[in-house]
C-alpha cells in the first residue's frame, strides 16, 4: 500500500480556473474501485496498490489532453512504506496523536 | 492570499516515522493567528498572505534542525491566484461543484 | 516524448547521505537504452516516451527498496507538450535563446 | 548553504511555451551575486545561504505577475544539510564518485 498525492496542471489554456480539470481527473477515479481517494486544496490523495495508484495518476494526466490540453505538468509523490501498513487516514492520525502527546 | 503545502522530511534519522516531526511544525503554526491551516496525508496546506505563509514555511523547515535533523529537505508548493480570492476551502469547493454539474 | 524530473528519498536510514541511493537508481537506468538522462543537483531529468520514463521512474522506487529500505518518499514531475517535441535540450536551450534576445 | 530547486507556471496564459516566463525569472537572479544558479531542463536550481535563496525564489514567483500573469503555481524544493557544506557540483559530483566504485 503507497499513498500518492498527483496534481495536474495544463498549461496555455485561456482561464486561470483549474477546477474543471481537476473535476475531469477525479471522475476517472471511480474506474479504479481498489483505490481510496481524497481531494486537498493542493492535489488528489491515493490510497491504493502502488501499481493500481500509478495508473490513475497517468490516467489523470492522459485525460487532460483527451479534454483539450496540449501541455501538462503532472506531479506525483509517492510515500511508500513496507514496514507498516499506511493509510490517508493513519498517516494524519498519528500526527494527530503526537500533537497530543 | 495566496495557498502554499508544505511538506518537510528529515534524511538520516534513525527511524522510519516522520509523524513527531510534522507534529513539532504544526505546533509552531499556532505562532501565525493570521494562517489558516489543514494537515492532509502528504503535507500541511495553509492559506494566507504569500508573507507570511512563506515566513511559517521556513520556520517549519527550520525547526526540524532545532529538534535534531541534521539535514532537511523541504517542499513549498504555492498556489497564488490574484485575480480572485483564493481559500482552503474554495480550492476543494470549485472542484466538488464541477463535479456535480 | 515527456521529460520528467524524478527524486527519490529513503527515510530511516542511518546516515544524512543519499548519493550511494541515487548511484543505485542512475545504473538501472541502462536498462532503458530509448531514455536520455542527465542528472542535476535535486534529481535524475529523463527524456522519452511517458511510458518508458514512467516506468523507470518506478523502477528507481522499487531499487531503494532492493537495497535497504524500508520507506521511500519519490517524486516524479512530469512535463509532457504535445503541439511540439520537447527534449532535455530543448528546454534549455530555448530559455538561454530568449534570455540572449 | 543550501540548495533550492524552483520552478514557476504562470495558469492561463494563451500559449504553451513557458520559456519567456522563465527566461524573466533568471534575469532577476542577477541582483543576488552571493546565490550561483543553474538553468535544468525542469527547473532553475541555486545555491546560497537559505535566507537569499528563499528570497530570489519569492522574487521569481512575484515577477510572473508584473509580466501579465495571474496565477502563477511555483514549487521550491529546499535540499539543507548543516552537517557538510553543499554545492551543486558536490552534489552532482557525490553521486558520479558513487558510479565509479
Amino acid at each position: 500500500m503507497a499513498i500518492l498525492q498527483v496534481s495536474v496542471v495544463p498549461v496555455g489554456t485561456s482561464t486561470t480556473s483549474l477546477s474543471s480539470w481537476v473535476a475531469e481527473c477525479l471522475r476517472l477515479l471511480a474506474a479504479y474501485p481498489n483505490l481510496k481517494h481524497e481531494l486537498t486544496p493542493m492535489g488528489t490523495v491515493i490510497e491504493g496498490s502502488l501499481e493500481d495508484a500509478l495508473n490513475a495518476a497517468r490516467d489523470m494526466h492522459e485525460v487532460l489532453f483527451k479534454i483539450g490540453a496540449q501541455r501538462v505538468l503532472t506531479t506525483i509523490s509517492i510515500d511508500d512504506r513496507r514496514d507498516r501498513r499506511l493509510t490517508l487516514r493513519s498517516k494524519v492520525d498519528s500526527v494527530v496523536k503526537k500533537l497530543k502527546e
